[in-house]
């Protein structure tokens, strides 16, 4: 593992480490903000999944969550979207492939040999943070977008993992809407019976954890009615009694300037459940 | 003038507009934060100068300055770094140039033409703003590197028309360093007896209205020993009886993660003498 970033931040360090994934089989670099607590001792971790299209660049320079993480006292590790490299199948739309790995593990060819996702978020990069870093085992997650998708869905497969989770525009119902279809079909095949343990909505009604969900959506958003689509979440969680906060924040867009508007909440959300 | 982005950001808009230039005879992008309380009145302005390649984008997306501004009632405006397309003239360099207008009115071919900067950002830059927007017209001007000597120079230059001035990691003595001797030999010619006037230690000297400086330099920044050497600025204003608050932060380089760290602190500065 090599650091190749290190930027003095609010007090601490926004680092940017790379290292050789044996779940990915390929390099993998991710962002690691370490609050000034972290030096006195060890911090509890909130990991931030990016959206379609991003790197671990996008969230650590234009989220501004270092301030409030350096306020609470909070580690952020961003990971990439995806496997990448010229070894790794992609495809040339921005919503498959290379920078969409969508957090799944995938089971079709191309896509199965690298796109593990999931078990990389879950598995693979909390032990490598919690063994190379001052990092408690005390986690939350969140993510935007397709990353909202996989901060929700990852949450609630693995109950009693996470402390809290929390989502930005997320994609609540991957089977519902063209952006899952593609990526679900692509990476799980056509039999749609393997995709509902992946889609948030699905999960909750069988969710055996009532962890609340925290959701921010703009109402601006140009993906709201095509690919969004929060008020499913908001019937799939009433009709399972699962508690949801759902705020459509008035004019915000999908960009990462609604992100910052509101990372401080989200970030204070995750610090109040891990103490 | 035509609006090209309008974003929400904590609970005001952060926009940017282009309109053609009658000081650089070219079409110039400027980004505005309008804070929550520009919806109800007129709020005074802070203009935020850009350092060395920038254009009006590098700041409104990783300084995370909306925050502050919203909190204090502040309208930020970042202008571009000089005029650009086709018609205007340039260098293969990052530091001359398209992206390196240094804040000087050129004299000489070919750059004479369209490199003037400074009435850009010290006449037409804020009637236009304050003819366009909900803006009052009280001034304060900050900036970073190229954009810091901008600000202290064109403070310094025009007693009574800023509020307040500070700085992130300035050139404070341009005609002691590289990057000014490259820029301001371009622009203004050899003769260095036309350089005093862009230099913001020389300035000082000389200065009638005793502003208080504040400058935030990290020390982890590699550009300060041979392009920035703010002790010549303490020295400068130590002589003159020019009130100066010079902070070297430990660890800090010359990177936006720099400027986010400290932006809060500049805008209140900025907020309190603004009133």
């Amino acid at each position: 593992m090599e650091r190749v970033e290190s930027k003095a931040s609010f007090g601490g360090r926004q680092e940017v480490w790379v290292h050789d994934s044996e779940v990915l089989g390929v390099p993998m670099r991710f962002g690691i903000y370490l609050p000034p607590q972290a030096a006195e001792g060890a911090c509890p971790v909130v990991y931030f999944l990016s959206g379609l299209t991003c790197t671990e660049q996008n969230f650590i320079t234009k989220a501004g969550a270092q301030r409030a993480a350096a306020e609470l006292g909070l580690i952020v590790v961003a990971p990439d979207t995806s496997p990448r490299g010229e070894a790794v199948a992609d495809d040339a739309a921005y919503d498959l492939g290379q920078g969409a790995g969508f957090y799944v593990n995938a089971t079709q060819a191309p896509w199965a040999a690298h796109y593990r996702m999931y078990d990389y978020v879950v598995d693979e990069l909390p032990a490598l943070v919690e063994a190379h870093f001052p990092a408690s085992d005390k986690r939350s997650i969140t993510g935007h977008s397709m990353g909202g998708h996989g901060a929700l869905v990852i949450a609630l497969r693995n109950p009693g993992r996470y402390a809290s989770v929390s989502a930005f525009a997320p994609i609540v119902a991957p089977t519902a809407v063209p952006w899952g279809h593609k990526a679900l079909g692509a990476y799980l095949g056509e039999d749609r019976s393997a995709w509902a343990a992946w889609d948030a909505c699905a999960l909750v009604a069988q969710a055996s954890e009532r962890l609340p969900l925290l959701v921010d959506q703009g109402d601006a958003d140009g993906f709201l009615a095509e690919q969004l689509q929060p008020e499913r979440l908001r019937e799939a969680c009433a009709a399972a009694g699962h508690p949801l906060t759902l705020r459509m924040q008035p004019g915000y867009d999908h960009s990462y300037y609604f992100i910052a508007s509101f990372i401080a909440d989200h970030l204070a959300h995750a610090g109040a459940a891990l103490g």
